[in-house]
């Protein structure tokens, strides 16, 4: 049914957004118009300022405002390690758990020829290149552990292999808190191989 | 942790949508960054416009972009019935199920003294006025089924006692399609209380 145009082009703009159809995006939007409006004002504005501001940083592909990212830019950052990682929310994940200091190179995505992304697409020409221009001494491959994730890290460490680079890929084991009883059996395996002496 | 001011301040504008935490506006977020530019562009523009666009019909109360919305504008509705209800989401019900053809109030709330929403804030006084002014023959009371919503009804009939008009209520029962095994008990009471004979 109608509603009025410009309630209806609300609703309709708002299923843009992930996980949000008819009846999500119908409630947003009276929400919005009933209670919201300065926040939804606001939402439009930084919309239209980020869909036209933010780009990706030269250097490690991440979404940023300006030509390096914050993280590149920073001369604390140790530039002899470089984490690769599918997603800017995998750096968010990483930079929350705080221990890490390296740089980072995002590849948004994985290497998926079923759905046409190769290595150009997701840039892992630029890595190889990066990895030859900088001192870099350790890449650490932390694409996730689904079939993709794998194929892309082996991928990505074949290319390097001539390179006198170490490379490593994040321990898989039980998560930490986790109790055994329902850890799956491939986790299980991973974690009894990947066993260490108690003085480490 | 910081990312970029942009992004922040979209994955910060995002949470005033209701039902979205922190993560669902970090994915809302890179998900029009990675892939949704101009779905993200085009909900900017909607959100802006009817943020400043949408306002209130003069006669029903409902969300509109002129002074009379559709339906009060619609000269082949009836304006001898006026369906009492709480907000826009129980209107687009209503004209979905396709049956009602007569106007409507919207309330946009209900009674609800202890946050300080009285008669004047949902435009009781109005109805009142509304009712004197056109030839309204039938109130029906369609708030929900809740005290909240029961309280509105009954101070609405209570002010519109004194006037002759028919007043009523929609009918509570078992839905069509539900099973009587899983009705609550409440709700079978009523539909007892206002069984029929068959012929009708």
């Amino acid at each position: 049914m109608a509603f009025s145009p410009l309630v209806d082009e609300l609703v309709e703009s708002l299923r843009c957004l992930p996980g949000v159809g008819q009846k999500t995006a119908q409630r947003m939007a009276f929400h919005l118009l009933e209670r919201g409006r300065s926040g939804g004002t606001r939402l439009a504005d930084a919309l239209s300022n980020a869909m036209t501001g933010v780009r990706r940083c030269e250097s490690c592909q991440n979404f940023s405002d300006t030509e390096l990212c914050a993280i590149c830019e920073n001369p604390s950052r140790s530039i002899g390690t470089l984490c690769v990682i599918e997603s800017p929310s995998d750096l968010l994940a990483i930079e929350q758990a705080g221990d890490y200091k390296g740089g980072y190179f995002v590849l948004m995505g994985h290497l998926s020829p079923i759905d046409g992304v190769g290595p150009e697409e997701i840039g892992i020409e630029r890595l190889v290149q990066r990895v030859g221009g900088e001192q870099v001494s350790e890449i650490i491959l932390a694409t996730n552990p689904t079939v993709e994730g794998e194929a892309t890290a082996y991928y990505i460490a074949d290319r390097l292999a001539d390179r006198d680079i170490l490379i490593t890929r994040l321990a898989h084991g039980i998560p930490v808190g986790g109790e055994l009883g329902y850890v799956d059996g491939f986790t299980l395996t991973h974690a009894f191989r990947g066993r260490k002496p108690l003085s480490d």
